[in-house]
């Protein structure tokens, strides 16, 4: 049983070789071969915060297999979570385990034998599985030739995303807009050095968005921001999560893909009435949109639903809930070359292995 | 973090502690402020066996929280499972991970923190929490007094249910059926012993049910044995799943409660289609019942659903499935015995734990 670190994990990765290794998973998610549980959201009742808040702990689990890795796996996560009221309702704020450090873990098994393999840290993981997975997406629905692109968001998710779409297309330019100066300034000027290529902060969403031929969003908006009158023929959307497209631009898109149709199960105490109300409401536009009519990216990866079909098209790509199966897919590929090269601490199988008969 | 063995658990784990554990979680259950999700059960193909016949991993997760003993559990486990054909369809075999070792494991949070505080092998709680849980339930609706008890089936389960029972209830005979009298005799023998009163083996299934006060049962059936015939007033029936009565039993039981409503949520890989046809065909006879219309453990317990009103109504338990809130509050309580008594092995919980923020 080898236990990583993040570190240990990002030494091994690669964007290319995660991207590839969820192209064959996707070709198994869209054939049913890959299956995953929904993701359980548990909320119970913490104790009150210094600053009065209310609090809750949240346990979250999904688990995922992924048959040409030989492993499945289970991804969980323990988080303190606070509900800080702003002017524009909740914000939830997740406090950490302790200072500076947060729990989330991937328990990898091997499909053939049933032992745990490893246990992993799912921050490195979870960044590259859910940028990889855009991208994978976008080299399905984008103009094989871009030149510019919009990105709204500065933060680790906007980030990795660039940096995936960056193994899949060529591109020249890229405008970040995000609302606070210092953040898309500090953005672009890491991000123009690790491309190589002109990254600009744009002062208005508009000039972010003037021409793009790509357009990305990875923010926290549990609001529909892009209008409908930011879509112009050939542009490719693509999301990081299920509430940043307006109903109305939902609509205009002549090609939506969303990641997957399996969602969240929510159980929450009714020790939280807050909390339920706030889950319950959490994706308020979102909600109404039918998105059971659309493909999955198992569906676009395994030939079961068409890519972009003519240059002037529209097409997006919503990434609206994540799934156990990429964490079987990248951790799998990254214990494996741990194992090769010997990273990681090894613990003794026996302690998670019992003498009883389930 | 403790890392706990399953000696170490049954060491500090008494029936009467059990049950009153369960009995404050499920006046938490019943008034919503313990919450658990759904079991979710994973299955993807395995290897061929050396006997040909097919073979799966199934990974099965289920998490709850128990508030008043400020944890969260998070209940897995990893097998390799082999379909064999005999004469009454296929059967389903656990093949160990490694020759005589199973992985199932608790992972217990702290609802304040958020930290990993324990990890816990399944197998001495998984047991106990059934039994107990059966004994619960007994509790409030077999009668005050009773004198024969029925068992049908002579595994743990069984056993576990029976020293539960002697918690919660006097009882002055035990009878004892199942099908290879070896197992019987036994189990008899052995529970004799235990108990301090007498404990026999029938020939038939008729004379273990014979004037019988509570019949359990404890069986792997996938067919309901127990038909109306063995029915008389004021009999309580309390059986470890939900296959086990007959539909036409369950008609005739006049107060019928069932663990919980939450039940399982199946993935199983289109490279399993036999598996799929197995799971779907699974419950055949108990599929058909109308279970939302019954009250559960949680509804007794809180007072929301009456127990027994009257010595010659018949009622019954079916425990349908485990609840992920079990293993919090029974994972708990041997944790902080553990504790205590600085049983266990202390992990660095900083392998646990990452600097990347969720």
């Amino acid at each position: 049983m080898r236990l990583l670190s993040n570190e240990e994990v990002a030494t091994v990765l690669d964007w290319p070789s995660v991207i590839e290794e969820l192209r064959k998973l996707y070709q198994e998610v869209g054939s049913g071969i890959s299956v995953s549980t929904p993701r359980t959201d548990l909320h119970h009742p913490g104790p009150p915060s210094p600053d009065g808040s209310p609090t809750a702990h949240y346990l979250k689990a999904m688990g995922g297999g992924f048959v040409g890795g030989g492993v499945a796996a289970l991804r969980l996560s323990s988080d303190r979570v606070r509900f800080v009221s702003n002017p524009s309702g909740l914000r939830r704020v997740k406090d950490p385990v302790r200072p500076g450090r947060w729990l989330g873990l991937i328990l990898l098994f091997d499909l053939h034998t049933g032992e745990l393999v490893a246990v992993l840290p799912d921050g490195v993981i979870q960044r590259m599985r859910v940028g990889a997975t855009n991208a994978l997406a976008d080299d399905y629905l984008a103009r094989p030739e871009i030149e510019t692109v919009a990105v709204f968001g500065s933060g680790d998710q906007a980030e990795a995303h660039l940096q995936a779409l960056a193994s899949v297309r060529s591109f020249d330019r890229v405008r970040v807009w995000s609302p606070t100066p210092e953040h898309r300034g500090r953005f672009a000027a890491r991000m123009q050095e690790r491309l190589e290529r002109p990254v600009e902060a744009a002062d208005t969403p508009e000039a972010a968005v003037a021409g793009a031929d790509l357009l990305m969003t990875a923010t926290n908006s549990r609001q529909g921001f892009v209008p409908v009158a930011w879509i112009r023929p050939g542009l490719h959307l693509s999301t990081l999560q299920r509430d940043e497209l307006t109903p109305a631009a939902i609509q205009a898109v002549d090609r939506l893909v969303v990641h997957t149709q399996l969602w969240e199960v929510n159980a929450t105490s009714a020790g939280l009435p807050w909390v339920e109300g706030r889950l319950l409401r959490d994706h308020p536009e979102s909600a109404s949109v039918a998105w059971e009519g659309y493909p999955t990216l198992g569906d676009l990866v395994a030939g079961r639903a068409p890519g972009r079909q003519r240059g002037e098209e529209v097409t997006a790509f919503v990434n609206n809930i994540g799934l156990g199966a990429q964490f079987a897919a990248v951790a799998g590929l990254a214990w494996r070359r741990c194992r090769e090269l010997g990273l990681g601490r090894e613990l003794d199988p026996e302690w998670f292995l019992q003498a009883m008969h389930p």
